[in-house]
């Protein structure tokens, strides 16, 4: 790691770095993980430079894990984003986010007219494109594309 | 400036940062400033140990100055935040927010029966304490806390 890059965003000695977060949908992790509620210290950077992406967001967040739960609300808007667990300033676990074969309950169906949206139903959809997530409704047979993804 | 100062947050050439935000408004500091439709590098730390607020919020954006109008838009939210302007690495100007002694057309009073919300009318308020910051409506009487303030 460059000196330039260290400057970057603080280290920090126990807590998560999420990585690899596409610029534009920094903001929308950030609210779907609550992180203005959050009482640690939380370093943000969004519009770095990635050779992946072209431009990326990072969060870190020390003394705070994530559940499984979470994270998986993060793979539906923006899955290939990495979650790396800090111990000590060292990362013990990498894990990238992937996109679930299915979505039940966590994701509203876009068509007004769906069933999940008239009556107290449970939401079931198929994930029919992992990138850029696409979704498929179990009911109406709607399809609920990335951009119309709203987390419950 | 020690080491580890420097690492907390990435030093920028040329743009702004905002300091000394209360840890508990930096996210509406950052909606009213809308960085999420920012495009140049944005780097946010929040809940960093500050000797005045206890806990505080930093914002250093690349490349951006703000208008007086924004400007005051945060005095109104959080006096006392500085705005630095950094030109080549260096501050070449600061900046404390001061809460202003009037305010027109920003904020939405929160009495609801208030002409204001009633029919198309500016708002206009007397500053009656700045901090926190607390405001009078000239229609209506009624106090506006800063728990309150909507901005427009």
């Amino acid at each position: 790691m460059t000196a330039k890059k260290e400057l970057q965003v603080r280290a920090i000695k126990n807590g998560t770095v999420i990585d690899h977060i596409p610029a534009d949908l920094l903001f929308k992790v950030i609210n779907i993980l609550e992180l203005d509620k959050c009482p640690t210290s939380v370093t943000i950077g969004n519009n770095y430079k990635s050779d992946m992406l072209g431009k990326k967001g990072i969060i870190k967040i020390a003394e705070k894990f994530f559940e499984a739960e979470e994270i998986n609300k993060i793979a539906l808007i923006a899955p290939k984003v990495k979650f790396n667990i800090i111990k000590d300033y060292q990362v013990v676990e990498k894990s990238v986010v992937e996109a679930p074969n299915k979505v039940e309950g966590i994701v509203k169906c876009m068509n007004p007219k769906c069933i999940t949206n008239v009556e107290e139903i449970y939401t079931k959809f198929k994930v029919v494109n992992s990138s850029p997530i696409t979704l498929k409704c179990h009911y109406c047979e709607k399809i609920t594309d990335h951009k119309n993804i709203h987390i419950k």
